[in-house]
């Protein structure tokens, strides 16, 4: 025990030597604030010290002294991933990154954003938005999440589906390795092929490479006008064929938005006012082409087609910023609904991916493990990436829910392999699904990615545990 | 010299233990043909074999064999490389994959084709058009160079401003690794974060961490109809700051290609009949949105503001097409013109690309270095991503024109990294611009590459001397 307190001691004595006083936290509330990602499992510990830096210096520091001292450092953007991949580990450093929060350059001309990485993902979009351009990527968490924990996840969002996740956009990134070493991958150019592409290897590493001190992100230019279709069918697995033939007949939508019949009937109870049928499964279309009259009205066919009961088409875009404003509502309106159920209620949030046209399997797949398990499920997500987030609901104050809860989480994944798909199609691999990544990935690829973490860090003191074990 | 012949006939034995006769090439004509790719400088040597296996079985027997024997491997597509990144290096095996050219499937629902690495990459679209989808990334070259080889060397094009490179449309690889293993990278999903994303760090490796032996690309509904304007004015200067104009208003071309006032000479003298100034510098801009009537009206207005002294504009699908064959039309044109200069002529095709603002300056530049060293020089290339292929012409029978002229290739990538850009766009690193890596990577980045390099292929087998020292 002395020992160990000796060792926090020097720990924290040398961090203060390169740390501001206000970088550096120690009281077990901070400490204990900064445990956990909005992952509702899987392991977590207590760090033995919170560190706020302010430049890439401090963050060099702190890799110094974490590697000198054999301590796991876990970097950590707003927290609000859903893998546990910045949970803290018993004893670690963990490296906040909310206080690099500056959009250091703005180059329009070349269509540019340049960033640390605890600037609010959302934030970025709107310091360019007066010039005419945008940040598309747009998880739901946008106003809440960091573009450095966008990087470190690889995350999507709802535009995606026809603007790209944001390994599309990262153009440059600014990375401090294991050792303190400072690197720059990639470059300013929209083109680049010199050399391997180590940019890319970041998006999606979950800080277990090394820690992203800067962004060069792509912008585009803001889209035009958008027009929406909501359109309800009967099952949300004919709302996932109707998906399947929007893209067959060669549409690409701003947004492919579906809800099931919970969800549905969730946000309904809410009070979204479009929702004509609160036991039927939604489909959100969005089209801000230059011909998006023609292209919502051809979807809406599809949707008829399809076995749509209801089609709700906005006429203009304030109309269809309302009819979206639903798929906003669901986390809240899935709350809610959540407070009226009996016990501690919480929810696992999945996020398979499946190639489009499997969709509706998936979708019936789902109902089949919620009815095998007794478990609730809401799926929603972005069908046009053929990217689910079924939620499995379960209360913490009784073990076998819990249990019964976990079993249905792996049978979602289970299903989405069998179906080709993948276990994480946005939101990671952290800790939940670290023991799934093996049976996604081949027994050689597995071992590449663990050599490749040793190239970057080969005493592994970088977010141990996470991604790979 | 014995103990040389004995170790060829041994790896050539061992070759054909798992491999048909028709597979196995060592007459010394067949192996002289397969020494080097387009790049007209750098080193090569002759192989002591080429295979051109047709099975994933067959690639892992020719991996297995020569790793058991510590003989160089060099990957091979059709050769159309242009930085020497497909020669042969003395005594190796040249592992053609020519003979591995099926596209295996077409997933039209899903927008995805499997196929080998040896499929022409203009037949892929070709094969798909029927069902309304294509495959955007169409390198000049399309027509005779391989997927494979596209993959190797992160292969970009003309309407890759609009439509994104290769690496944007890779979903899924399956590689050889040196020692025989086999992977798959990445899935077919359209969102997948499921580890680190291996299958992009291929893209552009040019096979030196394995050998692609199948992919599954991404395709998108084949665009519109395109209108294009073909806009003249009194220097490329003039025309590089159009560009960034074009880019500055929001605009989104699905080509934005410039000629020097040279190539337009040679391009009007091969006859091509929209260029009404053959001293002008030309500028072709397309759209093909669903309001590219509009959007090239407005790119015309542009370019006029800009000092265009000519706009041509098309007024059909049919017109914009014959503006756009005179990018087509220029390396013919220049042979032409080179046919009618003295001595033994060549040519060095340049590929530096700089933040699009910077076009203007690298114009201008590359004037200043043609004056400097006499030296006589065409460029040309896809503006709209700032990426540009100055043509350096020397006469190989006269060394000090040699000499010369790769001062001045020198030169012009050294234009290119001083206003914030890259030695590399599309074409890649190879052998020819290996030594400038250097100057464009850090050191800590160059050694990760290094390292990372060792994982895939520890003892070096790869294509040695490729892309890393």
């Amino acid at each position: 025990m002395t020992t160990t307190l000796r060792a926090q001691d020097q720990l924290i004595g040398l961090l203060r030597d390169g740390l501001p006083d206000r970088a550096v936290l120690i009281a077990e509330r901070d400490r204990r604030a900064y445990e956990r990602d909005t992952a509702p499992f899987g392991p977590s510990g207590t760090p033995a010290v919170v560190v706020r830096p302010e430049t890439v210096q401090q963050v060099q520091h702190v890799l110094r002294v974490a590697s000198h001292l054999g301590v796991p450092v876990v970097p950590q953007g707003a927290r609000t991933g859903l893998a546990g991949a910045a949970n803290a580990v018993e004893g670690c450093v963990v490296l906040s990154m909310l206080a690099m929060n500056r959009i250091l350059e703005i180059d329009a001309p070349n269509r540019l954003a340049r960033c640390e990485p605890g600037v609010m993902t959302g934030d970025i979009s709107r310091a360019v938005a007066h010039l005419g351009l945008c940040y598309p990527p747009d998880p739901v968490s946008a106003d809440i999440c960091t573009i450095g924990g966008n990087i470190a996840t690889g995350a999507g969002g709802v535009c995606c589906v026809k603007y790209g996740v944001t390994t599309d956009y990262v153009r440059e990134l600014v990375v401090v390795l294991a050792n303190g070493e400072v690197t720059r991958l990639g470059g300013k150019t929209v083109k680049n092929v010199a050399g391997l592409d180590l940019k890319r290897l970041f998006v999606g590493s979950e800080g277990t490479l090394g820690v992203v001190v800067e962004a060069t992100l792509g912008l585009r230019p803001v889209p035009g006008e958008s027009l929406a279709i909501l359109a309800q069918f009967p099952t949300a697995t004919l709302a996932g064929e109707a998906v399947a033939a929007i893209i067959k007949r060669g549409h690409t939508p701003s947004a492919l938005e579906l809800m099931d019949a919970v969800t549905t009937g969730a946000v309904h109870a809410l009070g979204h006012p479009s929702i004509q049928d609160p036991n039927a499964a939604t489909l959100i279309a969005e089209s801000d082409a230059p011909d998006r009259v023609d292209e919502v009205a051809a979807m809406a066919r599809v949707c008829s087609e399809s076995g749509a009961t209801v089609v709700v088409a906005a006429i203009n875009d304030e109309e269809s910023k309302q009819l979206l404003s639903a798929r906003r509502m669901i986390m809240p309106a899935l709350q809610a609904k959540a407070a009226t159920m009996p016990g501690d209620v919480r929810s696992f949030i999945e996020d398979v991916a499946v190639p489009r046209t499997r969709l509706a399997e998936l979708i019936d797949r789902i109902g089949e493990v919620s009815a095998e398990h007794g478990v609730f499920i809401a799926t929603l997500g972005h069908a046009g990436d053929g990217n689910l987030h079924p939620i499995v609901v379960f209360d913490a104050a009784d073990h076998g829910s819990l249990r019964r809860a976990q079993h249905a989480y792996d049978d979602v994944m289970a299903a989405g392999l069998a179906l080709g798909g993948t276990i994480t199609g946005e939101h990671g691999v952290g800790v939940v699904k670290r023991d799934w990544l093996a049976r996604e990935l081949d027994p050689v690829s597995l071992r590449l990615q663990q050599e490749i973490k040793r190239v970057f860090d080969p005493a592994g003191i970088l977010n141990p545990g996470k991604v790979l074990a």
